[in-house]
């Protein structure tokens, strides 16, 4: 099986450096927020997302190295991803996240709110010091995307009326937004063109999509010491994702269960059993299989180089973590 | 004496169009944050800082009425100063504010963090669609001087060894950051020239410093009922304010009680007397006179008209609250 590690070989090194440059622009500025931070940047992420911007930004750039404004467009992804989670933990009161002690049940909600808003206050600084207007309005859009998503998320709740649209809306706000909207400013600041940049949004958006849609089946599928908290804990705080979409409509007594909120003994398991009867899990595997193989198909414009297939690998690795 | 209403005449109309539009802003966007919204944005707030972003806006305009992106300007302060307060509350767990019970009380720390998030992401994006990036590097500024501001405080708490200008840097980045740069943002929208847009920007930084000690010499002198805590309640939580670091200057015995934390009983009270029976409030109250009279030496460029005469006031104003 392909690892995340081996497809991320052309921009490994890159990768390290944008670690170390996160941890000790934290730790320097703020020996409180420091421990919280080693925590962040150290606790086993995948950098995914910063991964992609490298990725592109090399796949793209004209010259022989990547520029510091590249460099430094992976690192305020990074930053806004990691604020984003830190403010979702306090949110959801999470004690684990990829088991791992959250920042909030670590140090308290009080360093987890402005530990998050130190991250986001120093990705919009940074961003502000690119210089360039365009990449300031895409990643802006992607911080309005994250508090919709998170609202959107609160207000729908045990709705059993949410269309498989509105999900797809819901995982773009959440997930695919920064993913789309990093990847096509990368291109930006390689003066890509129009073209490209709109195709590696694209690419963003439906590998995004997928790689949410990914996440969402394995919160059922796989077991409890790798989540962390117990399978089919997204629909037992009403988080209805695609597995259990799919499976309402073949299952009318699903939906009975979710409106009572699982509110009599044996509702939630009565109702994990349904999906797990449904095909709900393999409709929702397909569904991300379509968004991989959409992203695909945006890259065949890119130039042939390491950077590229490791691009079109990605579309693969995101599903073979439900293989 | 000056109300601040009578000040704010020039910018009256101005200031009721700016609250309609963010309160509908927020509830045409969100139903639940609405109710917080609404709480927000009209409970009681004096608009001290879009109403000098709308004064200064009117000072340097060329036309003959406000533009759409200076009225947007002072939206956006706005909805960072409210952004920032109700991320503080969560952060201090306050309960009332002005009097009136704090979104976290009401709505719960997830919704607080969520209406802040949005409030901060929604200014974000209309600040990048401003199309002007020296605008946009002026508001970043301030959010990373509000996170700043913040874990100093945190990071200071009980520290006798704060100096006035530490004391002074902190309340720059907790009140005269966001006051200072917005009114230089609506200079530079007027194009007001590099000269007015500098002398704008110490006008706020001053006044805003003028500001915040008043604050802090208030939290000492005002009744129980008019704060909605206790007098001396910065002091009770190791907050050191002006008046404080004054009064330990001639009472040694203050700074050992602060150093035990007011770990033994009647402590605080021994604290609070020691500060009334020095002249630490009315050497913070020349203080806070200082920087009111340099903020109105800044003022002398600027053409006469009725918005500059209320910039002049609200000098005397900012101090009329202690005399």
């Amino acid at each position: 099986m392909t690892t995340a590690t081996s497809i991320f070989t052309p921009v490994e090194k890159d990768l390290s450096i944008l670690i170390d440059n996160l941890t000790s622009l934290v730790q320097a500025q703020h020996p409180i927020l420091g421990a919280a931070a080693e925590h962040l940047f150290t606790a086993g992420g995948k950098r995914i997302r910063p991964a992609i911007v490298l990725l592109v930004s090399r796949a793209t750039m004209k010259g022989d190295d990547l520029t510091p404004r590249h460099r430094r467009l992976a690192e305020i992804t990074e930053m806004i991803h990691t604020a984003s989670l830190v403010h979702d933990d306090v949110v959801d009161e999470a004690e684990l996240r990829r088991q791992v002690a959250t920042v909030n049940s670590l140090f308290g909600n009080r360093v987890a709110v402005l530990a998050g808003d130190f991250l986001f206050a120093q990705s919009s600084w940074y961003l502000a010091n690119l210089d360039n207007l365009q990449v300031v309005k895409l990643l802006s859009e992607v911080i309005r995307d994250f508090a919709e998503g998170e609202i959107q998320q609160g207000l729908s709740c045990f709705d059993t009326n949410v269309s498989l649209e509105k999900y797809l809306q819901k995982s773009y706000f959440k997930t695919a937004s920064l993913i789309a909207n990093s990847a096509k400013a990368a291109a930006i600041l390689s003066d890509a063109g129009e073209g490209i940049a709109n195709q590696i949004y694209s690419y963003g958006r439906n590998i995004g999509l997928a790689f949410q849609i990914v996440d969402d089946i394995l919160d059922f599928t796989s077991p409890t010491e790798v989540l962390g908290k117990p399978a089919g804990s997204d629909l037992a705080c009403g988080n209805l994702t695609a597995p259990v979409l799919f499976a309402m409509e073949e299952k009318p007594s699903l939906s009975i269960l979710i409106e009572r909120e699982f509110s009599e003994e044996g509702d939630l398991d009565q109702a994990l059993a349904l999906v797990y009867d449904s095909n709900g899990i393999e409709k929702a595997r397909d569904l991300a299989h379509q968004h991989s193989q959409l992203a695909l198909k945006e890259l065949q414009y890119l130039p042939s180089c390491p950077a590229t297939d490791s691009l079109r690998e990605l579309t693969d690795y995101v599903l073979s973590r439900i293989k």
